[in-house]
């Protein structure tokens, strides 16, 4: 593996291997020798001072020094063309690219340009891909079910335009989940039904959650709750929002995860994000354990 | 100790044991074992880059690594609550969250709501607390003058809206200094006087002056200023500057504290703040060292 | 040497020293031990992600803190005296202030007031000096032809408002260089003609390059462009820009520089600046080892 773009091209044996890693990792904490020396630079086209953070924190806990690099005041801001930065990083003799962007497949456009002991790796692309979102919802699933082929799982929310949902439908199929549904209001479901061969597909929240093991509520950002449904603002909690009395439609014990951040009230409601079937933070601290996985595995076997 | 709120419960034997290991800091410079591996993350609501630095560098002096969140660019920014930050972040594994934040108590709400291995430090609330600056200027005044219990401490300004008055008077409080005087034009003096319980309060800064052996000037607002003293600007430096002919009111070698960035000519005169009485810079340095206390404090004897 | 402000007063054995060291510190990569414990500040009143990432990349490749002070939302920004930042910072004890300023001679006036035991680096000042990039530009022309006293280097661009292309001459000069031509339309051209004193000035850029072993082309704003030569936009390419066809004017192999972010199609040809002659990547990676040896050289053998 020398750069990680997407999961789709990923093997059950892949994720496997980056989640076991993950998990010790988790356990270990850190390991500051590992990547010593090492150059990680951050390159978020888009604000994500969350998803950068984590980023951050799993480099340093590998012992790399990492820098931020700020888009927004640099010259490629002022019309420098992307290549060109690409370039000028690497020759700072850079060991890997954390790149977020709003175009899809930005990130792949780099890889294909980078020098060869330079590793891309995509944290979210316009609504095409966010593989360490994917890897860190598969692996807070499997913390608690490993048995993903038994497993119904269900995403909801704006599927159309969320690279979460798309990632972690690659991991979950990868891992040989037994049933992946999807749901939203029909202006929010994929035009292309090809990009998601094998879910289900409904704009029914209460029937997609019947028999559900683990339930995945997307972030809905407020022009395309109104636009999926314009009759109020609280339709949309109504129909697709997440609150207890919903959830028990699901198997009990059912797992809810949420890539946050968390809009209380809008998609989920607040006493089911903090409740016991919650595994909301779960997802925040494997994150951090993916990403060193990720940036471990890219870079600490090249010379 | 689990964290540092405010100096108000904090005896006298505390503090003098957080001025010793700042002493102590400042003459080992570094330690970077100490607090290797450990993060701190400085979560800043209002600028203020100086105190950040400090913050930033005597947590690296110790080994920590250091996380400077972008509050500007986060979904905390977009309305995200509060709490789901914190939990975010505690979920990446943090030791230390440093906040400011322009509402009272908020530091105290966080530290309510923080997982037991996580210590909140207030960098400032509001008008209520700044509690490493009150042990900054505690250690700057005990450097030349440990002898509290013959001291008189004159606080100049705003002290109405200051976090820095509160904190410096709960440390000079508790250390036992002699006589602490609050010197400000009516309409930027505290309301509620129990706030300062065993303060004397006056309008007339030169007779605060008189005898005293340390003065603090407030940094002054050019708002306030004008808002206590409407007839013409110059007003606020006439009666509540310091300059050389005033400062001479006050004992001899009376120490001169600021806790910057000092406005010159608004609320004290360069040549003052430049002067062989001055302590301001050693106030600076010493800020790195308290912090450094601090950090250690909370954090090097937690598993 | 106690600052790095300019080139100016270096001799050819103070520049060669440098460049040599720069040339180990490539080789080397990183030596994490020679500056740990020790703290650079980069403090740019101008954006410039480029070189402030180079220099944060150079100093923790020497295992050096770097703490990056943004200025745009400190105090300084709202009228703090700049001697009163300098001296905050210092009393947080600095060993290196990095600055770039739009002010010639902002950073000697920094170097005159600071403590004995900070070193000041001028990162760019006004059109002054940028004396780092003088000696990159050396070291990138040296890689490949050390024979200084044989070569032609021509610099064509907006040599009047440029800093590089004074501490370009600067370094050449004192290397010994043969024949350095400035070339520029009219308006571009240095007013004072003595700040370049030894080099042929013209207007005509086909016969500046003929028999040039170097030629080094300045990024040009627009602004400037189409003040210096109002009929159309594309003149300017037409009669400064760098293309194939005209760099077959120069020597066959002769070098071509700049010192980034390039304008493709404004000054130089994309062709031309991805060929087989460009140096312009070379210059990026020399950037980090220049100024690691910088670094070293002003801060290693202190106390």
């Amino acid at each position: 593996m020398r750069h990680l773009l997407t999961l789709e091209d990923l093997s059950r044996a892949d994720i496997t291997h980056l989640l076991d890693r993950a998990e010790a990792f988790r356990a270990l904490g850190q390991q500051r020798d590992l990547l010593a020396g090492r150059t990680v630079l951050n390159l978020f086209f888009e604000n994500s001072t969350r998803t950068r953070t984590s980023f951050e924190i799993a480099a340093r806990r590998l012992g790399a020094d990492v820098v931020n690099f700020d888009v927004s005041r640099s010259s490629t801001a002022k019309g420098e063309s992307l290549l060109d930065t690409l370039h000028t990083l690497e020759a700072m003799r850079l060991d890997a690219l954390v790149v977020r962007h709003n175009e899809n497949r930005l990130p792949d456009y780099l890889a294909e340009h980078a020098r060869s002991d330079v590793a891309v790796i995509n944290a979210g692309d316009g609504h095409r891909a966010h593989p360490t979102q994917g890897l860190l919802d598969a692996l807070t699933i499997r913390q608690r079910r490993a048995d993903f082929e038994k497993l119904t799982i269900v995403i909801c929310g704006d599927i159309r335009h969320s690279r979460v949902a798309r990632s972690d439908v690659h991991a979950f199929a990868a891992l040989g989940a037994k049933d992946i549904r999807l749901c939203a209001p029909h202006a929010l479901l994929p035009e292309d039904t090809g990009e998601f061969r094998g879910c289900a597909v409904t704009e029914d929240f209460d029937s997609a959650l019947d028999g559900a093991d683990v339930v995945i509520m997307l972030r809905i950002q407020k022009e395309r709750m109104t636009a999926a449904l314009p009759q109020a603002d609280e339709d949309y909690f109504t129909q697709y929002g997440l609150d207890a009395r919903r959830l028990a439609f699901a198997k009990p014990g059912c797992m809810v995860l949420h890539p946050g951040p968390i809009n209380r009230g809008v998609e989920i409601a607040g006493d089911v994000a903090d409740g016991a079937q919650s595994r909301i933070l779960d997802q925040v601290a494997n994150g951090v354990s993916v990403r060193m996985a990720v940036l471990a595995e890219l870079l600490a076997s090249r010379a």
